[in-house]
């Protein structure tokens, strides 16, 4: 795929040049807002440009051509090098590492990723100051190269469900690893397969007879020289998947495999050398990583959105389909209103979870620092909300990027577009750190108790602390459609149906239902309000990014329209939530109906500057779409004209199966004459 | 991918079996239903046996294992194959080769497909009879193997727009083909990149210096004997897509490349040999099989979004997550709400695009003859109608399709679930055979000038007669929820649509905007009435289907619950359309909120029995998850250890890669005692 490197030669599409003259905002100014001032910009560029000039990444197969063996070898050739360049360059600040990897393997699987973010930190945080000293130099220096062994064939999510034991035996002090059942078999750990020759595994504890439920074991897989995998441990690559390729994400099965006393991770539970097991004093400690990775997954599949809006926008001023008067020239697609209507309320998303994502990890480190003082108030709230704002954000972004993949009609289907690639790598953030619809009723439990202690007047939390309005009030919105009349809407909407739901599951129990039967019984109506507490805060948060931005004026009326049309388009979407007990009349829903056409017009002259300000590097998005450029067309006959397919022009198939077929069928005699 | 017949001698998941056992109605009593009468199932099942025993499909390669290579030659050797054996086992009816099809290619392209489907029966239908006598016989011996070419790089649905250009040369009598620009190279057409030799090309009609605007021509590409790209003619495949791997989509480029005079195709236009040109006589002819090919993509969207329930529906009634009660056993996943709210409705919907499909073929079928009679008059609502329901259908199939797949967790993402392949081959529908918002925007303008008519009183044909109702009524929903209620309220629904975006249409131009500008600025509002149009049309074709059915009394129950479970889900996801006019109160609101609940678990004990009606073999649904016998965790298992990368333990990459760079880091002095 060409880079903007490879056609700096050609000249702007005129369509784009015009649309970044007439943009009514310096793109500049809201870039710097997006990455944090102006130094940082430059350094984010700076990171980029290093990586993007190295030979392994300038000079690589284009990923759409790779095979599924090669782009697993590139990705392990590319990590490797980045690993000795960062060294080298002195890059150790984890933003500069981010962008270095972003430029170098875009959208793509990192073999090293779990090691440094699952393995390493896992020894640090659950390992004895003995077991750091022992463990974690190797694994820095990759003599020992992990991964997270949690999920098995049987058990997802729920994690007290898993299968797989560890038997102390006393007399050998040792523990004997067993999946003792298929659907123990552990499946899905990434770089399982065939990169890691160590693990982290989750599995049952049993000592002096008796199970005491999951703790974590390092267990060595594969031979440190030869790399082969070890006697008793079976384990392999999973197969292809929708997208990942690079990824050997793995299966592990273990029969009677032994590892020695001090590979269980004991910095909290111990296991004495006879085998009494020791409780370990709090068990709520690794709450604040899930909310930090939460956080980090909204931020993630947020730009994965803000990326494929980028190729979609762009392109559709680019693309002209369909002319306006008869004989006229034919129209930008953008400016069909039902491809605004598509598009734009995607580039709104993509920047309402962006600073929702900025938000909730700043109330994490805030909140972080109260729990240091031993205050763990907090956390609860930021719990809840982490969890359904990540359930939330990806099922939003993911479909978002597929409708920014059908906005480019049938090109979007190509490789070429980028598109496929952005979509089946952030697709799967639905799925893993918490399965969506479970993380969407964690939340949903969080609000039902919130909504009891409302019902006794307690007060609650500030995130939620608007439970508790009272939902006779009707919405406050004129014809200005003040941002404050929105986000009280959005809060009217999740109280009012948080109280309709916790209703419900009370009439159930109250009719002689378990508590568990009852609550899954009204679930479908908890998970809306669900939904509807994490929309209003999403909402609130960009009101205020908004009115808080120091930015010019300029590009604060930009982002403000676009913060608007996010709130209003939910609104519409989601009408009959806000219509049920009449919060809105009549006349205030035309108001919003008209408002959300004019929004989409005030959004069209700043489009394209609004999706320039992501600054996104052309390598990075990897689209014959998106280029910044707008040669869409040349980029697409220059994909196509080097499909491996073209290497012959006459297939060997021909040869071996059209030809015979056809000197099979009997000779036509016409057919001699064409 | 395990095919029923590998595990023949598994016991069947004790789950499943439990569910076969409770379901309320006989399976075969539905299947019969779905395929029209027991005779017609004995002949699909003897027909996809027959197909399933043949030693190309039966010893091929899963199709997750194949690269793009293997993939496009399987799909030539088995199309070949399929062709010899059809013709030898005397299969001509068009369902039996269908479900023949079905069988060996399931979810795959077809390399005969657009010869069969396109070339030939164009050559039929727009040919001379001494065009049809000198081509088709060559083309039914495959001597002359082609394909449809129309889109353009930059051109596809608005085909006035085509740039390719054939100016007639009276001298030689020969057309002289062009695509003279960039944007004008052809793009997309299947199989055009390296199987076939000869395809019909669109292109502008130059003739005595004047452009006479689209027209076919029959083109060869290749020599037919070597195969070589003829002089003149530039081609090649169009490169990897997300799906569609076995289909070498082509781009073509045609320099000055001439063609006799006799491959124009001039059964209706003609060039006469000195260069005069006679117009067509009727161009509204290719509207019908413009319809039935739209209601063909609604059956077969329909068809995969079942086969996705099949797989998600059976794999949640074998999968278990969380306890119940502490320490009792995990329940299984469809029985949480959240897991039938996501699916039942989908399997309802399945349901309902199936009677749509067939619904529109047999108006299609009944109107024809009316044509043939000369009687025109009701294309133009079943032309509207079906382009419309193409676009509502295909969105909801495909965007179905991925809820089933993350319904299965992280299994889902793998391709043993089978439900990539069905979604990658589903989803490009939204955008072939007309993008669908284009066709959306096709019903709207029919929509739109109904409701002029409307207003002048005029009396509308059958199909849309429901615009005229009275919209002050109110809703006769009670508690029983009846079926008629149901039909009413959407039809109030796209009527009230209709007649507000019709007025904001009409206020636009009364404020100077052109009629082009004013359907523009209301075109969103247009689409929300032409979809709630479809959705009306396929809740009243599920009412009248169900009503209407000879089945068993327990099958019409349960079939009767899919329908109301359809149309009451459809009010709660769109309910601000029901509400704006206080169609319903709020009394009906709640009324249908509960129904809602209480219909999925209506459905529950009837699940597994609804999809096993659809009759789909386990060879077609090639899913690990999916299996009839409920075996998953064995079939994922196996799936796992038969990966390409699992062929060697330790992979060369190994020596490669990760060993240099361990051995360039510093070695660790504790690293020798682990």
């Amino acid at each position: 795929m060409a880079s903007a490197g490879d056609t700096g030669t050609m000249a702007m599409n005129p369509d784009l040049a015009k649309e970044r003259r007439n943009a009514r905002f310096h793109v500049e100014d809201l870039t710097n807002f997006i990455y944090h001032g102006p130094e940082r910009v430059k350094r984010k560029r700076y990171i980029q440009n290093i990586a993007l000039q190295e030979p392994v990444v300038k000079n690589s197969k284009p990923s759409a051509f790779r095979t599924r063996e090669e782009e697993y070898e590139l990705s392990l050739t590319k990590q490797l090098h980045v690993l000795r360049r960062q060294k080298e360059l002195g890059i150790t600040d984890e933003v500069d590492k981010f962008y270095y990897n972003e430029a170098t393997s875009p959208n793509e699987n990192n073999p090293l990723g779990l090691h440094f973010g699952m393995f390493i930190p896992t020894i640090e945080k659950h390992g004895t100051e003995e077991q750091k000293k022992k463990f974690l130099q190797p694994a820095k220096d990759l003599k020992i190269w992990g991964t997270y062994v949690q999920t098995e064939l049987g058990h997802g999510t729920f994690i007290r469900g898993l299968e797989t034991t560890a038997t102390f035996d006393p007399k050998t002090q040792e523990f004997v690893m067993n999946t003792p059942t298929l659907s123990s078999t552990k499946y899905w750990p990434g770089n399982l397969g065939k990169t890691v020759n160590y693990c982290i595994i989750m599995a049952q504890l049993y000592t002096q007879g008796k199970c005491h439920g999951i703790h974590m074991f390092l267990c060595p897989l594969r031979d440190l020289s030869t790399h082969q995998s070890l006697p008793g441990v079976e384990l392999g690559d999973i197969g292809p998947k929708f997208g990942y390729s690079g990824n050997d994400n793995g299966y592990l099965r273990l029969n009677n495999f032994r590892i020695p006393y001090d590979h269980m991770l004991m910095r909290y539970s111990k296991v004495l050398k006879d085998g009494t097991y020791l409780k370990p004093e709090n068990t709520k400690l690794s709450y604040g990583s899930m909310v930090m990775i939460r956080a980090g997954i909204v931020g993630s599949v947020s730009r994965a959105l803000a990326q494929a809006c980028v190729i979609a926008i762009r392109y559709s001023a680019v693309r002209r389909q369909t002319e306006v008067s008869p004989g006229g020239p034919e129209a930008q697609i953008i400016d069909y209103q039902t491809q605004q209507y598509k598009l734009f309320p995607l580039l709104a998303t993509a920047y309402a979870f962006y600073f929702a994502g900025q938000a909730v990890q700043s109330s994490f480190l805030r909140i972080s620092k109260e729990i240091e003082a031993g205050n763990l108030q907090q956390m609860p709230v930021l719990h809840a909300l982490s969890a359904g704002l990540k359930a939330f954000s990806s099922w939003g972004c993911s479909a978002g990027v597929e409708v920014c993949r059908m906005s480019c009609g049938g090109h979007g289907y190509s490789l070429a577009s980028g598109l496929p690639k952005i979509y089946t790598n952030i697709v799967p953030a639905c799925t893993y750190e918490g399965e969506n619809s479970v993380m969407m009723l964690q939340t949903a439990r969080y609000l039902f108790k919130c909504a009891l202690r409302v019902q006794k007047g307690e007060k609650l939390p500030d995130l939620v602390s608007y439970l508790s309005m009272d939902l006779s009030k009707k919405s406050c919105m004129t014809s200005d459609v003040a941002l404050g009349c929105l986000v009280e809407a959005y809060q009217h909407r999740a109280a009012r149906l948080t109280k309709v739901a916790t209703a419900a599951v009370q009439r159930y129990m109250n009719d002689g239902k378990s508590p568990t039967a009852a609550f899954n019984m009204a679930s479908t109506q908890m998970t809306w309000a669900a939904k509807a507490h994490c929309h209003q805060y999403v909402v609130k948060v960009f009101v205020n990014t908004v009115t808080e931005a120091k930015i010019q004026d300029n590009t604060k009326a930009a982002l403000t329209t676009l913060c608007k049309l996010y709130a209003v388009n939910g609104i519409m979407e989601n009408l009959g939530e806000f219509l049920q007990d009449q919060f809105f009349n009549s006349d205030q829903v035309n108001i919003l109906t008209s408002k959300l056409m004019t929004l989409l017009s005030d959004v069209r002259p700043d489009a394209v500057a609004l999706v320039d300000a992501f600054d996104y590097h052309d390598s990075v998005l990897e689209s014959c779409l998106g280029r910044y450029d707008g040669n869409v067309y040349y980029a697409l006959y220059q994909y196509a004209k080097s499909s491996p397919l073209n290497e012959k022009d006459v297939l060997d198939s021909f040869h071996k199966y059209i030809k015979p077929m056809r000197d099979e069928q009997a000779s036509s005699p016409l057919s001699a004459k064409l």
